[in-house]
């Protein structure tokens, strides 16, 4: 249990329920939008992946904004909480076999919490 | 922790994190919608009241299909991963107060996993 379950809570319905941002903004937005920063490919590659990995208890949605456009195209599952920013078809593998298969971490794309800008390259 | 977390795993971004299905499907699905079943009124006024609340670290996000179209319109809170078929502003009220706010739960409006219907009225 994390410490916001409380006992009896029922069981999970996802394993784990993976958020993509595809939020859109008006083009010249100062904060940009995980949609113009590629989203929408990456979301859908994502969820065409993970059937064909068998991923079956896993949930691939789409979100609205969750409000750290500046690191986007971001992503967060739950409930472990963990939010990535994913660039390419090869890191959205890589976060599909190491975190949602063999329940790993990718440092190399997790975001902080108190991170507001992407890693310098 | 829950299960999926791991030691090291950073802070929580958003203390609790709501997501609202807004989807819409054509008129006449079979499934339904949550936004033909009035998602999207219900999920301002939750955004609203959240913030007229002071819940400053809860994230009211909309989302697409969360595949429980039958039930809508529904939410799920992170991390706990407890679901909600809100249906009246009393109800976001109270799921606000209680759940939110007081760290409770509103068995009345909970889903279970394993529901597949709504409950008798």
């Amino acid at each position: 249990m994390n410490d916001r379950q409380r006992p009896g809570d029922p069981a999970p319905y996802y394993e784990a329920h993976v958020f993509a941002c595809v939020n859109e903004r008006p083009e010249g937005h100062p904060r940009g939008s995980c949609k113009a920063r590629g989203a929408i490919p990456l979301r859908n590659y994502m969820k065409i992946r993970a059937g064909e990995l068998g991923l079956t208890h896993v949930r691939i949605n789409q979100a609205g904004c969750l409000d750290r456009c500046e690191l986007g195209p971001v992503v967060v599952i739950y409930p472990e909480g963990i939010w990535y920013a994913p660039r390419t078809h090869d890191d959205i593998d890589e976060i599909l076999d190491s975190h949602l298969k063999q329940g790993r971490r990718v440092e190399r794309l997790m975001l902080l919490p108190e991170q507001k800008q992407p890693a310098a390259e």
